[in-house]
């Protein structure tokens, strides 16, 4: 995903001129770059107060848009250094979501001050929005919608909408709700275009509506949301009640966050909650240490099996030579197939009926791969020793390569079984498993080829 | 990304009831279901020849919708057992972006047929299309855009958007070109609904507008409508004319295709360009026996450093039984240190420029591993060969986690460098360079700290 990424070109351009808050040529907080951009030089370039005091020099709807797209930690950090007042501005300003992933970060004490002092329907909105846990659809929605009733025509329902276009979020689709706010239709902006003035909403919308409860995970959101090409996914109490909508964009969002995740997970790394840069040393140790730690007791299980075959190394000491490659491609092949199972498990592309079928794949082809590595290494045990070495090392490589295929694909379908997420079979682990089986069979097939117990 | 993930719940419920091809009851393929999902169903259950049999016996709109949501291949198998006059309708009936990409799946034959029978118009749209190679933002794009000329007002803009919707993708978003075609705004259909009729449209339109060039990645194209919330992405050539557009589904599909390319190149597997069910038992195996076989080669490397320290060995055999353990550490912690550095530049979390004060992290976060798992460790040593063994297992513990973790935070950015995918400091390649390194540094502490040679 990376060759054809520029480096920040804008850092690059702009780093040499920078003004310093409170110079004239405050250039590029100004509406000539895009706020993402300067969101993410400001982070680049300066801590949290150097930000907070830039940002208190732009107008308000600007300063909102630059802040929405401070990352997390960083909009903690600037929001922890401002005082109640600019908090409070921004907090009426950012669209429902933000605001309320905002209200989440603060201290405890900010958060009191600030709903003392909020205007009721801004308080309302935050304590509604703020209620459910990070990485749900309800922690993900916005609750900035344009509503119609229903029984209305296309006249009024584009007054309406003209009306109340500045408080919602999108107007592309539109939602219908009955006098007790359960949902019953959606209509798009184009199909209000198109259809002629008196017609009626209630033949115009879809009543077909995929939805989501507020409590389900993001990423299902996110695979409804991708699945169907929505552009926003409403999200509704067990009384069929709208309580907001997730994004598109959004979606996209938590996307990459879930990958990033998943492919960390994938080499044993517990998530990052930040980007690699701003994580503090502290907290990269964390991430890494325990899994490290767990895997080294993991490893002793190759160590006991070498233990065990301390007589047959003895007495045929070119053996050990073989040892990292026989291990290293049991454990590659092993990684190969779990990474296959987990990912195609994460998109959906197999599901757990699909075991069966899936392992007699794996047996075939796991077959034809020890086969042929076991001819590609089968000289070199010739050359090295002789043909009782070669007959040893090429059929412990097609014996390795089968074990360590079948324990990376079904590792990850045992552990979605039990409800784990299937990443946590990660590479390291199942190299490490893979390497275990691997020890045992080479000297077991060795010792007893060799006659040398 | 997978334990939220319901398992093709339609197909569970669906499959005791789906009738064959010619019955009464089709109702499955009918509108009560979202295409999507019919499409899905479809493939999991029947062969090409079934699903085009299906196809006819629909409407003509309802089936392109269907067939659009195939996956390639099938397009694929479907398209060749299909006669030219459906093939045609299909073509007429696609969106322009489908269409190309379903002509290029074509035989030359079908597509030479196709070429003469088309009227003139289809065929310049489809010649248009079909010109940019895959993966690209021009093989992404679909020409069906609404457009709007400059110097209008926004009553007549709207009529010309009612009259024209129905051949555009979108609407939400027009773009205004000159006379030449030359792109030089974007306005919403929001602004347009807000705005007075006799508004000034080029006063309305923003000006400043990402765009991309047809040639670039597709992954370029996800990261700009990622990075800037698009809704859509116009593709312009060099002299800023209007090509076309990419839409933010169409994104958001290339964000799940690239990142399940990045996650299976990172266990060293060529990317599958279909799903793991659907793809051949010979295309699996030839998609990893290639690394698998120069993987093992490279271990030959860490086979030669342990024939080199065979008398090392020799004369304290006990060595062995900590061999999987340090070399499985340092392959551990360099397969971690890959995985932050791959994704992070993948997500541009990190640049090039990064690199140095990188260094310096992964120096201070890998010494403080080594040493914590050097603790883990050394009473195991203790206890299996006192103390000097656990002096030696102890300090190599220490080296191995470092180089491991150093080269496998180098290896991605000097591939960065070379203009090579990073993903290719996959997993298996920095593990099995990392054992070769441990092998090394173990046995030569080993021989020069215990006077063994």
């Amino acid at each position: 995903m990376t060759e054809e990424h520029q480096d920040k070109p804008l850092q690059l351009n702009l780093a040499t001129e920078i003004p310093m808050p409170g110079e004239a040529g405050w250039r590029f907080a100004q509406a000539s770059l895009q706020a993402v951009d300067v969101a993410d030089q400001l982070t680049a370039l300066l801590n949290a107060e150097e930000i907070s005091a830039c940002l208190d020099l732009l107008p308000l709807v600007r300063r909102t848009e630059i802040f929405d797209y401070l990352p997390d930690g960083m909009q903690e950090e600037v929001a922890a250094v401002s005082d109640l007042e600019s908090l409070m501005e921004l907090l009426e300003e950012l669209p429902a979501d933000s605001a309320a992933d905002l209200f989440n970060l603060l201290s405890s004490e900010q958060q009191a001050d600030l709903l003392r002092d909020l205007p009721a329907r801004n308080r309302a909105t935050l304590q509604h929005l703020s209620q459910y846990p990070v990485a749900t659809a309800g922690a993900l929605m916005t609750s900035e919608i344009s509503l119609l009733p229903r029984g209305i025509n296309v006249q009024r329902a584009l007054e309406i909408l003209r009306r109340t276009a500045a408080g919602s979020e999108t107007i592309y689709h539109t939602y219908i709700v009955d006098p007790r706010h359960r949902l019953v239709g959606v209509v798009s902006l184009r199909d209000l275009i198109l259809a002629t003035p008196l017609a009626s909403l209630d033949q115009l919308m879809t009543e077909e509506l995929v939805t989501i409860l507020p409590d389900q995970h993001q990423e299902e959101a996110l695979r409804l949301i991708s699945h169907y090409d929505l552009l926003a996914l409403p999200v509704v109490d067990e009384n069929q009640r709208l309580l907001g909508i997730v994004t598109y964009d959004d979606a996209m969002d938590v996307a990459e966050e879930e990958a990033t995740e998943d492919i960390h997970r994938g080499a044993s790394i517990v998530p990052l909650e930040d980007g690699l840069l701003r994580t503090s040393l502290f907290n990269l140790f964390r991430s890494r240490v325990v899994w490290l730690i767990l895997l080294i007791f993991a490893n002793l299980v190759s160590g006991v099996g070498i233990a065990f075959f301390e007589d047959t190394i003895s007495a045929k000491v070119a053996l050990v030579f073989f040892l990292p490659l026989l291990i290293g491609s049991g454990g590659n092949a092993g990684a190969q197939a779990s990474t296959l199972m987990v990912r195609g498990l994460a998109v959906g592309d197999v599901g757990l009926g699909d075991w069966a079928r899936l392992l007699g794949r794996e047996l075939l082809v796991a077959g034809a791969l020890g086969l042929t590595m076991a001819i590609a290494v089968s000289p070199i045990g010739m050359f090295r020793g002789g043909l009782d070495i070669a007959l040893v090392v090429g059929l412990s490589m097609v014996a390795i390569v089968l074990f360590g295929s079948l324990l990376g694909m079904s590792l990850p379908f045992l552990l979605h079984r039990l409800k784990w997420d299937p990443a946590t079979a990660s590479t390291p682990l199942v190299t490490t498993l893979a390497d275990a089986g691997g020890v045992v069979t080479y000297f077991a097939l060795a010792t007893w080829l060799l006659g040398l117990h």
